[in-house]
């Protein structure tokens, strides 16, 4: 069992990179951090003659990465109550990706991925973070991954999710389940 | 009373401003559509020493268009049960102009608005839409914003939405209500 | 195709009741309002080895009297921003129901129905009322019935939902369906 | 401070009753399990020229056992995806009790109060008992109780929750929080 995790934060060693780095320590993971790559927002072409075109960008390259693995964890920063915009034209391309030929299994494969996420935010996540879990069900029941679960931090300041209890106590059980 | 509408579709004639388009129908109304500009992601300086730096690309112009109008409508298709990562990268650098010394005035300016959420997706947006919808409530809330109300409409298709009467009653009586 | 209202308000000709008769208008229904009954609240005795007991109230004959329909409209007022605490209990009953040998075809005659909701609230329902609606989509996910759709209409003092033209707009739309 | 715990199961040690006992355990708590009382349904008379009538039950006689107290703890077990009807009629009654001039300062006292909530679920409730949490905001809000927070934690069969580690955890947590 092999784990990707997509990194959605927009500084380094954001507080829910820290929460997620805590979930895969000392396990092998394959970390993509969103902001060092060029993901174009998508240009909706599904009814057009000529369809989607190349966005010539690292997108591509990082669905190539995350396709061979079993886990996939979105870290990501709730900006405004919802996953980054980074993280977001990530996730927009996946239309993209079911109609693109040279992914002919894109939807099959996601589909026997299991999935979690680990947000953190300022504003009381606990309560404010909920439509974005919502929002990752609806996406992961589209796609057919199994959501694994989720984990909400608190903090703001570089570091603060570290005084968030509940949240590392979380992290440290998702752990547990990613060790076995 | 003045109305600016931001559109966050990334077609042309997409539904989503289809639908905005018969809100303001007849009304003279400022049209901002998002793909048209380049507009960065936020980077998180917000700890950072140096504080955030100019993005150097169309944001701040968008800005500036925006703060005039009494009226603000948010047309986006809903993209994997959110708004576009277009126009989330758009309200994710609001966190930059709320620290901007060129923009000192950006929240209290923002506080005198009324706002509108015209959305169209294709996958049961009158459910799978509501998180959406509580996530712009939040949004507007956290900026003093006034939320005026949503119309979510289906339709996946060009111009499917046209067929959808609820929606077109809904923007209809929108525009009565701008129109005074 | 036959109608059973259910209605959960508490006082005659609520709004609730007001806008799921404009629904229904000319067209044959059964109406039951839940408030003309007894329906005593839920006695969990899923893992007692008696089982649960018969409550020797009026819930079962309504049971009875909505099984024989196809199409189950939910009328209530939105108190405390979920559905009234008598509708509530009603739906309660349901996990007794679901194992009463009396009624062994219960979750499958229930499974070939399709439903709607129309709730009336004060509070800002077409926002604070959406964790209800969810709700209600995985109470009838639960039991495989059909979420036809929903309206929700705003109105605190009696008739006030007559003012509401979206609403209004909404249920005749509904009636229209409900017609063919 | 001094605690009241209102306990909404049905059946004794219940696994929403275990996990608030183990946030209370040591500490003096008012323990009222509504399930031993009558609490009518409200009847809504907020527009009748009699107004509100005496429902001769056990109502008022929690209200006056929970208004002491600086802390309420709302303990639920999760029905058809939101708090037991049991409760619910619990909290509907608030409405009459706002309108009662034997309680002419039920609000305010009410609003100086920090509200917990410990539900426990079988289906999900991590995600399926989000909207519940956001309507126990809602209710809180309304009311001026500050919402300190909550726990979910998952079980269907007796006990079951024992098994829950995260919930555990949190109500731990918790129950350091309330002994300072």
């Amino acid at each position: 069992m092999t784990i990707a995790v997509i990194y959605g934060g927009t500084r380094p060693n954001g507080n829910s990179e820290l929460l997620a780095d805590h979930a895969v320590q000392g396990l092998p993971a394959e970390k993509i951090y969103l902001k060092d790559y060029i993901i174009k927002p998508i240009e909706d072409m599904r009814h057009s003659p000529e369809g989607f075109q190349d966005r010539n960008d690292d997108y591509n390259s990082i669905i190539d990465r995350i396709l061979p693995h079993d886990i996939l964890i979105f870290s990501t920063p709730i900006y405004w109550y919802s996953m980054s915009g980074t993280m977001k034209n990530f996730v927009d391309r996946w239309s993209q990706t079911l109609r693109d030929p040279n992914y002919p299994d894109f939807k099959n494969k996601l589909a026997t991925k299991k999935a979690y996420v680990i947000a953190v935010g300022g504003d009381n996540p606990s309560i404010k973070g909920l439509p974005m879990i919502q929002q990752f069900k609806y996406i992961f029941d589209f796609m057919g991954i199994e959501f694994g679960g989720y984990v909400l931090g608190e903090g703001s300041k570089p570091e603060d999710v570290l005084q968030d209890k509940k949240a590392l106590f979380a992290v440290a059980e998702l752990q547990n389940k990613l060790k076995i």
